[in-house]
């Protein structure tokens, strides 16, 4: 059975296993979580549950487990609710579409989003984050045997996104990396083999100021777990602690009608004409977020078996 | 003065100064680029050139000076020249396109770029690079104090890029971050503050089996790399031994017209029509990269005084 470990602050930084609203600590004093992960960490996770004294999860912030360094791979547009409220076909694309988020994005689960004031259509994007445990360095033919071997567990991300940014700018990146736009957490749920096809049934929810958002299950994925695991591992390298993000459902604020998302996907339209349209589309759209609303993110089995957490993000403009 | 440092492979992994052909091994057992610089790297490098046996650069094998873990964030259409071959309008565009290239493509000065036989429409990117010293962990306002301070030096990037996955799948990263798609080095300049202004004045040229493609000055840099870290520094953070790619200039494989480039970025025209549309405007482009083809890429000032050495790397259809 796997076993669910929290990063967390108390008078300095440690590791710790989160089980029924009680922190369980670890002896441990990695800095990284690959350093953790090499140091038996799941072992000692388990020792902690089974001899530490705990005490409630009220008594500490809880961090990232996922900690730099380290890259955030991402896939876009990979659940057909998703990509029809983007103005895409909402069928599975020919492709499976990668772009990265730049590793210092990294926040807290109960840290502020904190966005600059001159973004105005910020949005939420909950997605299944896959943190990988051994080195994977070349290609890999069984998607399956390496879903097993090299991931070591799940964990929550929320990709935020400046649609501002990401869409005027041609490439996604600039859009999706500033700082505090991807947190991460609490649960890095550490798993057993055998629990490696749970990976598809997955429940995820989002809400803002308690209003359900995005409500699905990972077995809704287009591009799979262990299929883009065998095509990534043809073309780079993930060490330990990376992040593979799965791409998000539909339910985020932003809705574009086909013809929109085209004419922002134009190089010869203006950046202002573009702003403007973009702008004009979005702005009876209630569900941009706006100073103070709060982000919940949950993603359990539907039997609470492997349970992330929940991530609760309030949004500052700063 | 500044000095030009390279890592290199001879009975174990090395750093050392190369100088007039001459490598100057430095006493040193760092293995990551971050480590070497974090402990007087730099102060190390002069003494080996004054005090240490050189022996031939012949008799080693050189490796790229920048090291995982590490990121690699590029800027995108950052001159004119380059503008208009991809059918985009030449002039400085409204905003500074940034994507990254996975930090496992990166590979050694001499080594094989080794592309997937599938890649139809390989392409080169000659670009300078440069490299992180201090970790830029908030703003910064001041781009000139920021290069001189957070800049350890100057290297060779090539950016080889498949224009098949690069424009057909919308986000570039997957095109350009296949392993061994970014020979980095062999030199890596260590600046001295007041030759931070010379990033304005190095001469660029790529050679393909002898023949200038690719030749112009950083002064043709639309987004400067003074700018580019202060907004850069607004949003993500950098680490010692970074690498921020500063665009390629004209003389690219790609050429093609505004109409082309439109018609590719358009997300409901199917797959298979854009990669056939793509491979017909290519077909009579002799430019693209063959096997045994050899790149050589070069940077240095007119004087001389700072040289970034000589990449030569063949292509390899494996």
């Amino acid at each position: 059975m796997g076993i669910g470990i929290v990063r967390y602050e108390k008078e300095g930084i440690h590791w710790g296993v989160l089980d029924g609203g009680q922190i369980y600590p670890v002896q441990a004093s990695e800095e990284t979580l690959a350093a953790f992960l090499a140091a038996d960490g799941k072992q000692r996770a388990e020792e902690a549950r089974e001899h530490a004294q705990p005490f409630s999860q009220l008594e500490v912030t809880l961090l990232s487990p996922v900690t730099l360094p380290g890259q955030i791979v991402c896939q876009g547009a990979n659940y057909s609710a998703h990509r029809e409220e983007g103005g895409l076909d909402a069928k599975r694309p020919p492709f499976n579409m990668i772009f990265t988020k730049a590793p210092s994005s990294v926040t807290g689960p109960e840290h502020d989003i904190e966005s600059p004031k001159s973004i105005e259509l910020l949005d939420y994007e909950i997605e299944l984050g896959l943190v990988f445990h051994k080195a994977l360095t070349g290609p890999v033919a069984d998607g399956e045997a390496a879903l097993k071997h090299y991931v070591a567990g799940f964990v929550i991300g929320n990709d935020v996104s400046s649609r501002d940014l990401q869409f005027t700018e041609n490439q996604w990146f600039k859009g999706k990396s500033l700082r505090t736009f991807c947190p991460v957490g609490p649960v890095l749920y550490l798993i057993d083999p055998e629990e490696a096809p749970l990976v598809h049934d997955l429940e995820l929810t989002l809400k803002v100021n308690g209003e359900v958002r995005q409500q699905a299950n990972t077995s809704q994925l287009l591009y799979k777990p262990e299929e883009t695991l065998v095509e990534l591992s043809g073309m780079m390298d993930f060490q330990p602690g990376d992040l593979l993000l799965t791409g998000t459902p539909g339910g985020v604020a932003l809705k574009l009608q086909a013809d929109e998302m085209n004419a922002l996907l134009n190089p010869f339209e203006k950046l202002d004409k573009k702003v403007k349209m973009l702008n004009e589309s979005q702005k009876d759209n209630p569900n941009y977020l706006k100073e103070g609303d709060v982000i919940t993110c949950e993603i359990r089995t539907a039997d609470g078996k492997i349970d992330l957490g929940r991530q609760e993000n309030t949004v500052r403009f700063v």
